[in-house]
């Protein structure tokens, strides 16, 4: 049975460069290793009185369940104002919860931070890598993947145009995969 | 005319410690000062298409005209997984938006993280103070605040119940009131 890699995207856009990226890294995995985007973006805003009064949205517990199901992640952000969006962070924080029940405890991951400036996304990166600590998620810390000037890395489909990119984006996906054993 | 200081609370519960605290901080603005909570857990989770196509939520153009409005703000956050909630990224990144036109900057503003336990929030109020850098929010820098054990500094309606609490709340908002000159 193929394992499962769960793949959250932390843009909403049609047409993002982050998911472009994401896509490319989904393609690169070997045999037995399935990827699936997660959809993320139409679970309401965090809050604990969901849970404590008994009015938990039918997207959480769908959500929940779904991330249970997953072997690993792939978390492709872009960075918003020195940091990661805020569609992410609702995600980790909506499966990090009810307390004691942390779906994503204990499992691999791997991060990269994508970006049409030079600093390749840094801040979003670290920003999550921290609330990663806290959940518990088994980060790849090496190689390190913050892709920069990402635009001139796409062709007008958006898909990867060379294959120093993909090589690059293939050691991250293999490093994930040794990471879950 | 009253100047005018817009709180942000990070915590949607209604019975939120953090909003607790934020409604002490808002009782010690001196004369000339008005503070007003601003809701924030009704903005849909950005998307940069809703601008591109024409299709901003009118909750946005409605939040991002409201944050013109304010001199100043105070951020009053808990912590959830080591930073701070997805409702007040939101909210900074729809104000931040469309690009060039980042509503938030310049202004002065406090920030205050509120836990139940020892750390005081200590993750939330610098991952929180990474973003205003970017967005030029000029922040009080000293006195930091973090408010730990805070189960124990209210009574049962969620009042500050001790005159030292409120005397350290107010060296923060006395700090903020002397920023915005």
């Amino acid at each position: 049975m193929s394992k499962k890699i769960g793949i959250i995207v932390g843009s909403l856009r049609k047409a993002s460069f982050t998911k472009n990226i994401a896509e490319a890294m989904l393609s690169l995995l070997p045999e037995g290793y399935e990827g699936k985007l997660i959809p993320i973006g139409h679970l309401p805003l965090f809050n604990q009185d969901f849970d404590d009064e008994g009015t938990t949205p039918e997207s959480y517990a769908a959500f929940r369940k779904e991330i249970e199901g997953y072997d690993a992640f792939i978390f492709a952000t872009p960075e918003y104002n020195r940091s990661f969006p805020a569609v992410i962070k609702n995600a980790l924080d909506v499966a990090s919860r009810p307390y004691g029940q942390n779906k994503w405890n204990g499992k691999p991951a791997a991060i990269v931070s994508v970006s049409p400036g030079a600093i390749g996304g840094f801040g979003a990166n670290h920003h999550l890598r921290q609330v990663l600590t806290f959940l518990n998620i088994q980060p790849v810390q090496q190689p390190e993947a913050y892709v920069g000037n990402v635009m001139a890395l796409l062709d007008e489909q958006g898909k990867v145009k060379s294959d120093d990119t993909r090589a690059f984006l293939k050691t991250v996906t293999d490093a994930l995969v040794r990471k879950m054993g």
